[in-house]
């Protein structure tokens, strides 16, 4: 399977930023992992990261139009708490979304956190495991696509 | 891994109860698959179902004082809406809990699914991904474990 | 037709338990000239009554699995406010449920009492008519059946 | 026993307006049956609609100032939701009032419906059993009556 | 000074209906009261009563548009609450009206009698008073005329 | 087409009523203009005020019930932001419903006038257009009834 | 009748403070107003005003503990809005306590300013008559007395 | 008239995307269209699609510097619900802005799209005409030239 | 005094589970300091422990219908924050019940904490005083019990 | 031991004002007594009581400044509900303090006694116990201090 | 220019509460930088703290009729969070107020300390520069005068 | 020291948009007095604008990257009411942010503007100062440094 792993707002920070809660792996070296894990089970993954929610917007519809992939992983960041704009690209596209947090978002101390707009129209979510979680949201595509050709 | 699967109220009809939400295996199938893919990776896999909130805390307070595993997954059903009691007994053992929900609670029509209150003292949570989501949460689980122990 | 009535929590002490609200028969006198009218009209009735919500869903597992009646007459006590475990149960089963409250609970002096969580699953509510409510409410159920047959 | 049945605003429509929710029976079918089987149990019945909110209001009025009836059933259609002054106008007189809604208001789908204002100052209230529920509703009003008398 | 006292729905009924609230005057007697007070203070009242809400509209547009007096004391009863048609009503006239509740509304039991739709539109209001609160209303309005043409 | 315009509570006020929210032109102004542009346009219109929510209802239900036109222009006045009476009547019948306001609602300062109940039940709404806006609805219900029938 | 006139925070400012709001007379000159009024009716009237919350609680207990008067009208300024403490020194006293505002609260364009916290526990409130506001509640009270001795 | 018509983000996907909401006509048709109806009517059209928050902002600062039309037409797609940068630069300008969304949002089921934040500070609405209502809102703005030259 | 000692869920884990919350004392231990200084007070203590909601509520039925004790000290854990149904098998008995907490439950981080739906069926409430709290709430009861004989 | 016992506003009226809720004894009898009983277990006790929120302040800033006493008793009476600046104190000094109030204030009528704002910062609470409650409190806090010698 | 500078409650224990959060220098110490500051800048400064609410509004009422100042720095401690007594007193002055908190409220743990009632009436607001704040709002008002005078 | 003046969305019409609320100066003036005072007291200003949220975003990122100044002053414009993003870029950097509104948000008259998201996350707060507050914060950041290097 083809899956695009597309990243939000600040988390090319990641490993720099808050290492207690992010942990200090950078996004490259997450990236690259992943990359490898996909390769070993002979999946392919591509990567995107912006700071600007109109461009993962327009990363959806791409991916949407151009019919190139099976799956997305996405991460949006602070974005997930508000932009509307993501939930309306993720609902426009036919290919299943997971939606990915590093860290479990319940257990922020921020009210805003608690709550994501975009999980109502994603296929699934993983919030919690760390870098662990693209990997686990990949597993899950992989398992739930398995059951629909069954 | 030594891992215990919990599964709450109402759990023991699934199959029979709402397949469009919640597929057509039955409990003790999807146990099945659990337990025998666990075994392929070397892993145990332990099962438990209650409609009784008391049971559930028990259970997991004697998984904590007999230390019987390394991982739990629980799926509370319609208690993790509610069971500050459940909440109270997740947060007093010191073995990680995954929570698991077949569905993608943010999506379902009622307004009450769509927070558990469970969630903020578990490690980590998966929604959404069906019977896979179970083994999800343990593949997450173990990349943890595997991450801490680096 | 064959009618189970569950009663719930605290709801054993009727007629011992402020009579003011409540009345003062006992709940078996109730269930007594409930079994009575009913075996008068031809009908039959089976009663259940439990303070754990875990065994109200379990009695209502039992009806659906065994298929031992034609409607459900529930009266759940305090768990009606809260109880998405009960609420899931019935969701979950395919026999009709009429929720009874022997008080009107609309009328009830404490917020929490104005709404039952149980209500939008079961086929109608008969609230405030005392013990009557219960005969009121079986009577709705073969009303509904006689047109359905229509 | 003497009946009034007080019908609100748009209930001219039944049969014609929503047929899924309302039932394909017109108003006037509805006041037969309710007519002939009060007769049959040597109760009359007297019935009333309209959609202006003043006019209910009045009829209560001239029903308490009158003495006409020993109960009343009222279905006030969507006045339910925020007529306080039908309220007042059912706290004002001694007759008791038992609520009618055809639909199960608490499994509609708009949240303005799930509560009636009304239902505080009536004696009980009977949801969800289509056209059955007014029979109810009367059979309910006599066991009370019938047990205030013992 | 020319007054119109305008009483709306249900208080047609006051000295009948909960007299521990209203009192035990009748509307007219408390009308005559009013208007022999007027009478000897040298101004004249007109008064009006209707259980409708289109009605009391068009009674304030009247008295507008026929420039029929110089104050309007209104008492629109459960209307108060939720009327934004009157208030607009209000709105729309420059006669200055007074609101007058004979009870203390903030002191009633019911959360939704604490508060006027009407009040922020209004010139000044009475409540609490009883039926003495109009003649303050009159008094009111009387001393604001007196002081504007200061 | 033949269209029916409805205005409601406090608009035979029109061009008397805060000429700066609503303009000076009277309401048979309006409808006078808006007779000679549908007479120029090759359709028929037709005129109903009332400040009476249930002649409101009323006029709706006859429109239905002698399928007297093809679309609905309402203006209800303040009857717009809680008469769920009306909203029910627009529900009921099956001909479009354009809803108009003169000013922009969102834009009034008073909280309650930014919602009203009615739009979620109408076809299509046009705020703030001034007197034009009934035009512009008027234009709205032909473009959609060309686009049905292409 | 004997009267106290409490006035409260920031009311030693009248005449100076936001005219538009409260008018330009002095709180000495309405008191010497007042204080005219009720000589000529055969009343008396005592004066007090206090920026202090706990200074205007004790001068309520110190008339209730000395028996000083008939009537109390209080506007107590701001603390109208948070003040439970002075609520509290009035629900605590039996002599009858008139709330008075100078201006229409419900009419100013704060949300904290529409609610007053004392006037649950008050006889009867006035509100928008600028100062003739508490000849009013004075008249109210007196009016009241008259029907009681009835 | 010149008008500047700017569609904001996902609307480059119209036709393509929920087709039973947005219709089966590319966002370019709807464009072509409302060219070709505006030169008949001696108008111009400008189009401007963006799913840049950024740019949308400053678009609508570039029409207003250089004073390049008469007036905006703005569907800002799901901006609209959350964008108080694209509302603070509306205020900002002077030529007035018609909010247009093709369906309607008071009908939609998610309650973010209820409300818009952006029409508070537009000129007018049109919501639920489908690509119509471009043109509606045309005709609107139209209108209110014609009646401000007047 | 006959004192029965009720503790809810969880709370069998008391010394092991949270010690910064919850103190290092064993809830034996704390059940046998109780018992030892009730006993040399001259009164006696009875003991019970339940996760099970269903069998409090059995308990407490017991102690009242069995007349079994004096006063019950109720620490419900977590059930506390949300159990109608215990609150009612409360209000349902006449034996004075203390409510006891060993946290200041106002001052816990999660806001679920803050109100316990049991207090206010309770006599009184004692709560931060850790497992010297039972004590202070049976020398409130007796003190209660002394000032009521006198 | 030294303790201090702080009274705020109106309970100087203790045992006049409301001797349903707060009992009839004065307020001086109940110091007298809590100082007999501290004298017999050899501690001793000082008291306080004021109207004024500020001098609660600096009451508890001298307690702190000098030192004087081990605990501090406060029922602060209504202050309780609202009064930041009390909490501020409490928090700012380092002597323990043990909330009170006579009632129960969960059982209390008023929605807005059924919080304190001063138990956060408390060290522990004792509600409805009387005016043994303060007794109970100093039990408490000695025992406190009894288990942190240990 | 002169400038008063009004500390209110709890504030004369800076440097001995919280350090962490308020410093360690007392209050004397910062007003005697802010005196030798402005002293150099050619200001003056007077100071005044204290705990009582009243006293804080007649300090800035006498502010105002002695036209004692230029402009006034205000931090109200706890008082800013609730005290619409100084809110109005504020804006009852003609004189500049500034609002300063040493902490940055947005930024405190406690929700309630997040909104200062008086910042809308305040000129301008400097929170979290701890006693450098002072310094800056000094500096504020002075630019605001000269950009005044220009 | 250096310091980096970021202003966000729309902050580029300063000067031309709503004069009465921001000024007349345009943004380039205010930025050359900012630069010039800066230079006469030694330091350095740069000077970033932008009306995306991703591009304030990356500019945080890059000062933090290249630690290219030691403070930041933010007006991040309309986005500062909702931009969890921004909010997270500043959170993610250890430069100490100090937050600027020309305008006081507190008193404008749109709730939304009442809360700045950012501010929780920012060092200090600067509003309603107008140009002047850029330099107040200005000043506020130095005497922090200051104090801190003490």
């Amino acid at each position: 399977m083809k899956f695009l792993i597309i990243n939000g707002v600040n988390l090319n920070l990641t490993g720099l930023r808050e290492p207690g809660v992010y942990g200090t792996r950078s996004l490259s070296d997450i990236e690259a992992e992943i990359g490898r894990r996909c390769a070993e089970a002979g999946d392919s993954a591509a990567f995107f990261q912006s700071n600007s929610e109109g461009e993962i917007c327009g990363r959806l519809h791409r991916a949407f139009l151009e019919r190139e992939c099976d799956g997305i992983i996405l991460n949006a960041g602070a974005y997930s708490h508000y932009s509307y704009a993501i939930r309306d690209a993720i609902a426009s596209i036919d290919i299943p979304v997971a939606e990915v947090h590093m860290s479990n978002i319940a257990a922020r101390k921020e009210e805003f956190r608690h709550k994501s707009v975009l999980s109502e129209v994603c296929r699934g979510v993983v919030f919690g495991f760390g870098a662990a979680g693209y990997l686990a949201a990949i597993a899950g595509l992989k398992e739930l696509a398995r059951e629909e050709k069954e």
